[in-house]
Order: structure tokens, then C-alpha cells, then sequence
């Protein structure tokens, strides 16, 4: 039994920067080299970034991906690594593309995995199952491929998939099985949620079984836009045992021994049913063919053995956390930004993301400031000020008031409008100090205030990215908690324990305008997340009259956006569902409708 | 050989407002009941609306349209309208919906087609063609229908097909062919983009052969979100004559009669081919089944002939002009605005948007804010005063200095931080007339100056909607001169001759920062509507430098976006494609990279 040293580089890239992900592959290609790996593979799409949306549709970008690759083949091989098999993800064409997205069917992209070996491209394989639902449209980006990659690597048979070819039954894996592969390599692009490590490994082994074959899975890490990638690479073997994992949110190469069987000697190969095997979970049909490549390769000796070992699995709140701070992280970076703004009001929203922001960027990259009003209390002054001398970030007051008065002296206001433009005020303000010092705006509305419309618009809603647009209040409260038993606490014990006001006219309670957030939460979940009816959320237990009121504030809240910036829908692509919903929608769940 | 008269009724319907379509579907079958028709049909679910986008997903949603697909069966012939066949489009379900946008394949959903009679719905049909470009996402929402239905009426074949089914060969109309029909029913909610009204005719007439038979086509009107439908129904003879065509943008019943051969009589039911038909453009298979139902009605007596006659084609401007008129009033009356408001800057941008505001909704329900700072001309100040006389709207004028004032003594900003705070001084003051009055803001940037970031983030992109997102520079100017023709002329003579300013410095003009638009305009065609790259854009005639200029301004206006508004996308749905790019992206086309 051969014994092939597999190294899954658990790593980021960055969408458009074929240059940069380029580098990446070299250096990480490099380390697994000097790890004694026979192969090293990295994740879906590694060379051009994941997602690629539209750019797709370039020519120039997807011929530069193409010419990326090959030249990548040669210039591994010139660094010394021509005998590491390297496999990794690009898109490809399957000609010299000349088409738009308005072509029907048959655009001819594919998204690819590839292995080199000796300055070559050996082999490619095409992404058979592509996800069209979520935050994925891989039905208007690609073609499915319909063949199945093996290649002989060192007498061992080696299958490539990608990605949705793992979380649905049938297609490559079981072509896998009746191709009698060895191991099944399979790169992705696999966004977080939350718990998704807990799906992650049971699917991972129903597809070992199917396949009956070790599977290496291999995700990437790293924010891009509203995405973050948590990392979860793991290695199956065919009787379902884990046999090694990654950390999340870790770059990491994670190289694992196996012992894998010579190509040619698993029984399925030769057609019959090997009854040792753990069952497939369901016997389907496939119709692929399967492309066979040989790779004259002697396995290079081994210096002992190597364990990836099993990596510890990471609390709820250290999960989300380490996704917020590592998807801000990357958005300020890979966008160029040096710096990032916010308003620190003293409450808990707004200290929560200041902590975010100094845990990804380092206190000397953030500036919080203090906007107050003639509406602010002491305690809200304080506590912001306080906030900034724990985390050591740059502090500035900008009192709002003289531009308030000057704005009510032209305009005769009252209510509601006196209220946002106090926080239009603040919006003007932290753009202007954008404008003048390059740093990118962030916004601090958790996703309950943003789902029942408890923000202003153009005032605190400013603001180029949200870490909290995507985390409910009572989670907001519950991060806090968390991340100040991590070291020296960051956030004043006053802005968790105080009861949530926006203060823009006296004494104001979130409590005036909303139910308490232990039970609107819940709701929110239902309606916005799991698109339950009223029906359906009453049956579920909910109060008939909470949901009747909370469904008209979301409701209500998606007029106010429509009134004033259309873009602006809820959106869930980093930990929920990406959500896509008509502007113009007269459709009512309250009562009676 | 029977005549059958039939009914297509171009109308409108909303999103959601399930009732309200309702009440649309009877009036306009008993318009059509009084015109004589045996058979009327509406658009592509003109029960619910269209697109429904993630609301396919709600169960309570789904549940709502099939009930009242049921209960207008049932009303229709309450209303004594049960001897009318009536075609109507609506969403349906495989079965107790219980599924999510997270599912797997099979998700159940159905964009379907029914006929309603005697208070019955006695046939239904599924999209069989489901796009998945440019603006649809049909994959993601809905599964596609196998079966073809053909209803005998009367002694006629009539097949039920929807929307892309006719824009792709094969599927439906060679099954249509097969089951030998005399009559092709086509439901459409197609979108409306420049001259594709001359793109239509010619598939209508491939498809007519394709399937042996006469093609009744109805397309909905309206306003949907971003998207502006047409209408341009037609019917098309198995000989590509074109026998009726309805008008662009209009609200009608297109009443034809037709001689239509007996069912059972045509060669290709028997198998044979006819030689004398129209050659199929391509011999397509197709496994559809074809489902037959019998209705048993006599059809009634007709009244003479009725011919509806073919409809004059309208110019390109007045294309555009209806276009952006029926979209802007539409968003405005489906969400429930009363009235709208917009700045005027005595500019050609803002003068357009308040034609089109005035002939969307009439001056009384349009406010124009003349917003003046100490950088804007007399000029400036008089065209808006002009544009307000000559439109009749709602004026008055906001001088902004002294807020901008009390800015700059209590902040320290130079250069283009002062730029930008008068614009979004201004949107301030826009915002707080719309608190204060409930008026819909109207953003007034036009495509190009977009494209190229020349505009400023929460300044005059303030808005909830913008009729000239889409419309480039050069076409603004082409529009004012054409609507300056159609009776008295709203736009003053000098907004249209000036050089173009934005006024937020002294003497400043557009072209201190951008190339002429009428060289600009082509290459933003070019890379942000076909995806060119820089040599294709070159190699088309562009001046190579001026291409790396724009490329260049049009990825950073990318990154201004970035900065501040992540949801703000050049998008093109109204008249262009739909554009998704990824957010963080590095890819540049400028020479050397």
C-alpha cells in the first residue's frame, strides 16, 4: 500500500488579484515541499478569487486566468517543485470565449481544478454540481462539467471534484467509486455559518462512503465582501473516520500520511460490489465518463510519519467572533483602505464593532468619535470615552449641536424629522472626515434595529461595511459578554448593562418604539431568515399579537428603505441567507390579510 | 375551419397585491366577455406579479396564489364570465410547499400558466425555459414543467406555453408541433430594453414555424422595481404573417379572430410532415409529454370580423421617454407615495427628471428645492426658476450656506471634503422635507457621471429612486431635445446648451475632470455594458490613452462606492444588464496590468 504525504493548503485569496494569489500558491507550494508533501491542494477558484460574480463574463479575465495557470505549471517547476503535484482552482473556458451574460445556455465557463506536475498542466477537471441557491448563482456563471478527473499519481488513483460535488449525492463520487479511485480530492470555496463545522463532517463522510474512498477536503479562509470563508479542511477515510482537520479561520497547511490503495486493486474497479464497503446512501445512476491520466511519478521517500492531527472545535461566540473580525480584517485590506471611522455613542452596538475593528486593524488603524448632542447623557459621553482608553484606539469629540442649529434655524422641522437629522449630522461628518483622511466609514446597526427599521437612513445607517448588519441584538450583547472574559476586557461593563437608547430626544428608551429584543429576535428569525408566515410563527409559539406588530415593523421598515435608498434590502450573506426581495411588494402577512 | 376570437390583454399588474391583481384579471375578462372573445389571456403571473424574487420561498405566499387561482376560477363565472376561457399566469406548487432558498434541487416551485372555465381551472401548465441570465434568476426559484397541456376549445388545439419558452428552440413548440395544435398561447413578462421590440417580431415568426401554428404573444406594461415592461403583444400566423400587435407601453385588449383548423385535422398530429410549412430552423428532440384536456364548448356566435390591427412602432426617444415615465410613476404609486421631491439645479439632469416627474404623476405632485450655495451661478438659479414656471410644479428654494458653514467652523476640511459637504448638505435637506412631508426623493445622476464616480455619496446620490441611473449623458441631452418637441417645451433652452457644472467650486466645469461624453460614453458601453476588456476596446476604434483614463475612473469609482455604500452598484436593469460584481476586486484592465 503506497503511502502518499498530502498537504491541504488551508489558505486566502482575493478576488481579481490573479498576481497576488499567484505568489500565495508559490509560497505555500513551497512549504508544503519542504514538508516532504507528494501533494499539495489548495481551494476552489485559489487563482482568481471566490466569488467572481460577473467578472466572469470578461474575456480578458477569464484568458488571464488561463494564461495564469500555465505559467503558474512553469514557474513552480523553475522554484524547484516540479515533483509536487499541485492542484488547484481557476475558471476556465472551454474555447476562446466571446460571449456576454445575456447568452442563453452554453457560455462554456467552467469552474476548474487543475493538477501540475513537472511544469505542466496534467490534468482538469471540470465542477459538476453547481449550487443555484443561497448566496450562490453558479447556473448564470457556469457550465456543469460531465466527466470525472482521475489521475495515477505514485500507482495511486486520484479523482478531482469541487466544491458542490460534495453536498449532493451522486455524480463524481459515485463515478469515484466506479472508477475505484484511492482518494477523492475535493477544493472549496465553502462559506461560514454558523455550525456549519457541525454539517460539515458528517456530509464529508457520507460522500467517503459513497465514493468508498479517503476524501481530502480542503476550504479556504478570509473575507470577501459580505462572504467569510471559516477554513474546516478536513480528511475522511472511506469507513468514515476522521482522520484529520484544520482549524478555523486559520491559515494553515495541514499534511496528513495516508496509506492509500494501489490503483488497479479495488474491487470496484473491476466492476463488482465490494461488501466490506459501509453502504451507499443511495444506489443513483451516473452517466459520466471518467477521463484517466497517468503521472509517471516514484513517490519521493518519507522522513517518518506525519499527523495532520484533529484540530479542537471553538465556542459559538469565539466562531462568530473570529468571523467578524477576520471578514472586516479583509475588506479593509484586500479593498486598500489604511484606516476605518465610527461613531462611538456609548452604546453597546457601536463598542462591540470598535472592538472588532481593533482586534482585525490594531487600535492605531481605527478612530472612534464621539458625536453627542444636547440629547447625549453623561453616562453615553463617559462610557465612549472610556471605550477608546481601553482599546487605545484614536479619539475625537465632534459635538453635533451648532450644525443641528443651524440646519432647525433654515428649516422648519419637527418630530421625527428633528430626530434623523441629528443622526444625518453624524453621517455628514464621519464622511467628511473620510473624505479628508482616506479611512473607510463603518456602520454599527445590528441586523434587529436594521430588520424593523429602527435606524436612520443616510445618517447612522453611513457607512462603506456593517460588521453587525448580519447579528441579531441579543447576540450583540451576548459577544460582548465573551470577548470581555478574552484578556482585558475592551467594552465598558455600562454600555453592556444599560438598557439600549439611540438619544435623540429626551429620555428615549429602544423600549419606547420595540418589544423587548429576547423576543423580537426570535421573530426576526422566523420572518426574515426562515421565511415562516404569520401562521407559521404563531404555531411555533409566538405571541399572535407580538408577531402581528413585529411583522408590520419589518414590513414597514422595508417601505422606509424603499423611500429613500433602494439598494438598501437586509441581507444575510455572511451568516444567514442571502435574501432577495422585490422593493415594490404589496404582499401582507398581518392579520386579516 | 372555427374562428376563434381571442383577447390578449397587455395590462399591468403588482408584485404581492394578489387581490388587486385579481380585481385586474376580472375587469379586463369582462372588457373582453363585451369585445365577444372566447378566450382572453394576461401575462406571465399577473396573479402575483412579477418578479417575486425570494417571496417564491414564503409558504404563505405560494398558499395565497394557488387559493386564489381556485377563487377566481370560481368568481370569473360568478361575474358570468364562466363560457370565457381565460389564460392567466400565477405561482404554483408541487405540494405542501416546505422548502427554503437553502434547498437542493427541488424545490417543487412552478412558474405556471392555467385556463379557467365554467368556474374550474380544467388545465395547467409549467415553464419548461427558465432563464438564468442578464436580470432572471429563474434557477434559483422555480423547477421546470416537462409536460406540454393543449386544450381542445371549441374543436381548436391550443397549447399553453410561457415567456422564455418561446426565446429558446426546441421544448414547448416543437412538442406544439408533434401534438399538432392550431393555436400557441404565449404568456410574458419580458422586460423592456432598447429596440427590443425589433428582436421580438422575428423570434415570434421562428417560433410560429417551429411549432406549425398560430402564436398569440401578451406581454405585461409597467413599472416593477428597476424593471419597465413594454407590452408589444402580437399575434403571428404558422406563415410568419403578422396578423395583430398591440402598442409599446400601453394598456390594452388586442382582439383578434382567428381561423384555426379543426383538432385532429393537421398532418403533423398523424406523424407526417407537411412540406408546405415553414422549414424548422433546427429539428430539435424533444421528450415533453403532452398532456390533453377537452373542454366541451360551443363557441359562440361572432358579431362580424374583428381584426386588431397592427400597431405603429413609436421612435426611440419616445421609447425611452414612455419607458422612464411609466417606471418612475409606477414606483410610485405600487409603494404608496403620494408625492415625490428632487433638487434643481438649473442643471440638464435634474430638469429631465422633473419632465419625466411632471408627466409621470402631474405637477402638483412634484416638489422641485432650488438648493443654492454661494459657488452657483445666476444661470443656475434661473433655469430652475424657468423649469418650475414652464412645469408648473411645486418650487422654493433652500439656500444651503449656512449649514455649509456651520460645518466648516467647527471642522477642518479643504479641497474635496468642502465639495462634498454642499452636496450632502443638500441631501440633508432633501431627506428632512421627505420626513417632514412623506415626499419620495428623487436622485438625478445620470449614467455616465455614475459610471465615472463623478457624483457624491450621500450628496446627490441621496434618493430612493433615479429615473437617468441607466440613461447615459448623451442620451439625457437627446431626450430633452425630443421632449422639448412634444408640445409646450418643459426644459429650458439654456439647461440644454450650457457646458455642464457641478458648482461646487468656482468655475468648475465636467469637462476640468472627464473626457467629452460623447467620446466617454461609447467606451463606458463598451466595459460596464458588454464587459469589454481594454484591447477589445481598443481594437474597436477607441483612442488607447483615453480608454486607460476611463477604465481607470470607472474602477475607481468602484472604489469610492466601496468606501462608503456597499449596495451601490452601477446597475443597468431598466435598459441595460443587470450588473453583479464582486465588491473587493483587484482586477485591472489598465495597460501594464
Amino acid at each position: 500500500m503506497p503511502t502518499l504525504r498530502i498537504a491541504l493548503a488551508q489558505v486566502n485569496s482575493t478576488v481579481g488579484d490573479i498576481a497576488g494569489n499567484t505568489a500565495e500558491i508559490r509560497r505555500w507550494s513551497q512549504a508544503a515541499s519542504e514538508a516532504g508533501a507528494h501533494l499539495v491542494a489548495f481551494p476552489e477558484m485559489m487563482l482568481t478569487g471566490y466569488p467572481i460574480e460577473d467578472l466572469v463574463f470578461r474575456n480578458s479575465f477569464v484568458d488571464a486566468s488561463r494564461r495564469a495557470l500555465r505559467s503558474l505549471a512553469a514557474d513552480l517547476a523553475a522554484d524547484g517543485l516540479g515533483e509536487l503535484a499541485v492542484v488547484v482552482g481557476y475558471v476556465d473556458a472551454d474555447g476562446p470565449a466571446a460571449i456576454s451574460s445575456d447568452a442563453t445556455p452554453g457560455s462554456g465557463r467552467r469552474d476548474a481544478s487543475a493538477l501540475l506536475y513537472r511544469g505542466e498542466v496534467v490534468a482538469t477537471y471540470f465542477k459538476h454540481h453547481l449550487p443555484n441557491y443561497g448566496v450562490f448563482d453558479e447556473d448564470r456563471y457556469f457550465e456543469p462539467g460531465d466527466a470525472l478527473t482521475v489521475v495515477r499519481l505514485g500507482g495511486v488513483d486520484v479523482a478531482l471534484t469541487v466544491c458542490e460535488d460534495i453536498w449532493q449525492a451522486g455524480g463524481p463520487f459515485t463515478a469515484a467509486r466506479r472508477a475505484g479511485v484511492g482518494l477523492v480530492v475535493n477544493i472549496n470555496a465553502s462559506p461560514y455559518e454558523l455550525n456549519k463545522d457541525d454539517v460539515r463532517l458528517p456530509l464529508v463522510q457520507r460522500r467517503a462512503a459513497e465514493a468508498g474512498a479517503t476524501v481530502a477536503y480542503v476550504n479556504m479562509i478570509g473575507g470577501q465582501d459580505e462572504l467569510v470563508f471559516d477554513g474546516d479542511s478536513m480528511i475522511v477515510g472511506p469507513d468514515g473516520s476522521l482522520l484529520a482537520r484544520a482549524g478555523q479561520f486559520t491559515a494553515e497547511l495541514l499534511v496528513h500520511d495516508l496509506d492509500l490503495p494501489v490503483a488497479g486493486t479495488t474491487p470496484n474497479q473491476a466492476g463488482s460490489t465490494d461488501a466490506a464497503k459501509p453502504p451507499v446512501e443511495q444506489e443513483i445512476a451516473d452517466d459520466m465518463a471518467i477521463h484517466r491520466t497517468v503521472v509517471e511519478a516514484d513517490l519521493a521517500a518519507l522522513d517518518g510519519r506525519r499527523d495532520g492531527g484533529v484540530a479542537d472545535r471553538i465556542a459559538d461566540e469565539a466562531e462568530v467572533w473570529a468571523a467578524l473580525v477576520m471578514g472586516l480584517r479583509d475588506y479593509v485590506d484586500k479593498n486598500g483602505f489604511r484606516s476605518v471611522v465610527l461613531g462611538l455613542s456609548g452604546g453597546i452596538d457601536s463598542a462591540v464593532v470598535a472592538a472588532i475593528a481593533v482586534d482585525a486593524l490594531g487600535p492605531e488603524r481605527v478612530t472612534g468619535v464621539s458625536l453627542p448632542s444636547g440629547y447625549s447623557s453623561e453616562h453615553s459621553k463617559d462610557d465612549a470615552a472610556d471605550l477608546a482608553k481601553r482599546t487605545g484606539l484614536n479619539y475625537r469629540v465632534e459635538p453635533i449641536q451648532p450644525m443641528v442649529d443651524a440646519f432647525l434655524a433654515n428649516l422648519s422641522l419637527s418630530g421625527l424629522a428633528v430626530e434623523n437629522l441629528q443622526a444625518r449630522v453624524r453621517g455628514v461628518i464621519l464622511m467628511a472626515l473620510s473624505n479628508a483622511d482616506g479611512h473607510l466609514v463603518l456602520t454599527t446597526g445590528n441586523k434587529s434595529e436594521l430588520a424593523v427599521g429602527y435606524s436612520t437612513l443616510y445618517g447612522d445607517s453611513v457607512g462603506g461595511f456593517n460588521p453587525l448588519k448580519d447579528v441579531p441584538k441579543t447576540m450583540v450583547w451576548q459577544l460582548a459578554r465573551w470577548r470581555n472574559t478574552q484578556g482585558e476586557p475592551p467594552i465598558p461593563e455600562n454600555s453592556i448593562t444599560k438598557p439600549p437608547s439611540a438619544e435623540l430626544r429626551p429620555d428615549q428608551k429602544d423600549s419606547d418604539s420595540l418589544p423587548d429584543y429576547e423576543v423580537l429576535d426570535p421573530i426576526i428569525k422566523g420572518y426574515v431568515d426562515q421565511d415562516l408566515g404569520r401562521a407559521e410563527l404563531i404555531a411555533a409559539g409566538n405571541d399572535p399579537a407580538l408577531v402581528d406588530r413585529v411583522l408590520r415593523l419589518v414590513d414597514l421598515a422595508e417601505y422606509k428603505r424603499r423611500q429613500s435608498a433602494p439598494g438598501t434590502k437586509i441581507s444575510g450573506k455572511a451568516f444567514g441567507r442571502d435574501r432577495r426581495l422585490p422593493i415594490t411588494n404589496r404582499f401582507r402577512e398581518g392579520a386579516g390579510s
